[in-house]
């Protein structure tokens, strides 16, 4: 192990070089892990809007950069003070880190960790550098400390999940972000409970998850709102119940319709699209007296999001969070026991799957909304 | 008690012909309860901010009205079909309902009514009239159906609670609304837990209350926040830990004074003013990954309460209440208790007491911030 973490590895990787601009295949060299590390030899990865935000430089923009933050691999091997981990390994790296030692850590309602915190900063989170080379010997910024556009890539500790090597990859990548985001929304966070009623905005993957994890929990109205009147099919077989195309109605707003629909509105609401005015819907649609809405979309970074005050003085409530408020050590493992025993069947989220010589395919198809989730397979 | 409970009282009460006019003292006539409705005898009441707004006309104006929301008094007669209640009862009015059979008042997250619910309309709770005659026989609108600025009123029995005649008047009066949300929300909403931070933003009478709760629940550092430098020393003695003024501090914003005070913000933050930036300022001042805003203050109607969307998504939250979240019957008993048990001290809230007939001077103390609650007796 000794030997072999020493060493830089050449691979390929898919390096954005400029916002917005296609990625280009480069080989590049992608250094040892140090302390607290792990360099990981990517299987699969998948392209999430998180990602389409950072490369049209919405939020925190540095180029060349290498994106992608939803993966599943296999240590290649780990650095000084590594304990848990060891070559071989099945793991799915996330953008949050979990230390277990922290206060954050130790509270039931914190996912975000003090100790190794999350920051949108192009570095790996505890000294701010990369490990990533180009090959003329220039540093390429990394993703959230992720980057999973690349064969081999290095993660901190905290931010590595070890899962069980049954569980199919491209499941397992989806869960370390968008579909772990979306039913944990539903199951760690709004906690929704039986024979409630639940909004969704926005029937992308995220949201999509969000049906699923409702389901999961007993929801028995499950309405989901979508431009695209093609989503009404898809929801179905993700648990929808009912569906509002906005653009259809024959009310004035789309919180009118679904106050109808529930006498009221409904008991949850999940923002999907990062939208200020979708945010302000899904909160108009909530019912007064206990009325949850759940913000998991990322729009721009100076969205201001808006809500009448009286209504939220009528026992309303908004919750915002990273990753749907799982800890991802401890229910990344629990939600991908659940994919395995059908619980969850989030396999439908994987609409298309390519090579990583095609991934600009599946910036078009995501960009056009062909697409769920595209798998894109290290090795093929 | 029918041939009472039949006849209409003549009696005096403060009517406010018009938005912003001094409140005349007149005679009026008081009906007889309808079914499930109680007649009181008001002992004493308080002015609140609240009655303030709908004086002016900020929020669902009518005139002529009888205002009035927190008050103590004593069953004078029922209508039929009212159980659980006799005269000589000892009562407090609230604005909110509790019927106990609905399913909102079935859950432990909902403190509002869904049979009888609440409205800002100028009419009793199930039919919508009112109960008040003027001398010439007009009717008077009534405030939150409560209307307590008269010597007797007329409640609807889900928004009377009975309390132990053993408390003090004056304190069972405050618990009706300002001092129960403000510690409810500390205790009920927030769920304030021991050792945590606690910012407090404008220390009238909501907010000490806040503080005292908070104390109550354990919180180590209550930091207030107000413009008037006098509160410094008043905020002390309702177990206000540390005092920001705004207008004193030598950073941009109170929230990076609060962030630099707690090591990266509070974990409660209380919003007792009602003005839209103030909002703003409270939710930045909370801590990411579980920051918690609770908005109390009520503002105008049309206010927006606006956030950075990308704040709420690293992990934080916005409640509102009506009440701070108390449900009226189970929990103003409880309150009563721990006022009587000194676990809550609630008396300092008591700065002026006056009769009836000066009323007008509870105004003007109020508007312009030299009382927290003036309490108005009715037999002086
Ligand atoms: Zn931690
Ligand atoms: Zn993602
Ligand atoms: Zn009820
Ligand atoms: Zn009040």
């Amino acid at each position: 192990m000794e030997d072999q973490s020493s060493k830089p590895i050449r691979c390929k990787a898919a390096v954005c070089r400029a916002a917005g601009e296609p990625l280009a295949i480069e080989e590049i060299v992608v250094d040892p892990p140090r302390a607290y590390e792990i360099r990981i030899k990517i299987v699969c990865t998948t392209l999430c809007h998180t990602d389409i935000t950072f490369w049209q430089a919405k939020v925190a923009p540095a180029f060349p950069r290498i994106l992608g933050h939803e993966a599943y691999g296999v240590v290649e091997s780990v650095g000084e003070h590594v304990e848990g981990f060891a070559a071989g390994d099945a793991v799915v790296p996330t953008l949050l880190s979990q230390c277990d030692h922290c206060p954050s850590c130790a509270s039931e309602h914190n996912n975000l960790c003090s100790s190794v915190p999350i920051t949108l900063a192009p570095g790996m989170r505890r000294d701010g550098t990369t490990r990533f080379r180009d090959a003329q010997g220039n540093p390429l910024h990394n993703l959230l400390a992720v980057s999973s556009f690349s064969e081999y890539t290095v993660v901190d500790v905290t931010q590595v999940v070890k899962v069980d090597p049954a569980i199919p990859p491209k499941i397992a990548c989806l869960l370390g972000c968008g579909a772990g985001t979306g039913v944990g929304a539903a199951w760690r966070l709004a906690k929704v409970e039986p024979g409630s009623s639940v909004a969704i905005f926005g029937l992308g993957s995220v949201g999509l998850a969000v049906a699923q994890g409702a389901k999961m929990c007993g929801a028995s109205k499950i309405i989901g709102v979508d431009l695209n009147p093609e989503k009404e099919k898809v929801g179905e077989a993700f648990g929808v119940t009912d569906f509002v195309n906005p653009t259809q109605i024959d009310k004035s707003s789309v919180s009118e319709v679904i106050s109808e629909m529930t006498g009221g509105g409904v008991d949850y609401s999940f923002e999907c699209v990062g939208l200020p005015s979708v945010m302000t819907d899904a909160f108009r649609s909530t019912r007064t007296g206990n009325g949850k809405t759940i913000i998991l979309g990322l729009g721009n970074q100076t969205d201001l999001l808006c809500v009448p005050a009286l209504e939220l003085l009528f026992g309303k409530c908004l919750i915002g969070s990273a990753l749907g408020g799982i800890k991802p050590k401890t229910d990344i493992p629990i939600l991908a026991e659940k994919c395995m025993s059908r619980e969850l069947e989030l396999d439908g989220l994987v609409t298309h799957e390519v090579g990583l010589r095609e991934i600009n395919t599946a910036f078009d198809l995501l960009l056009q909304g062909k697409s769920l989730r595209c798998i894109i397979w290290m090795d093929k």
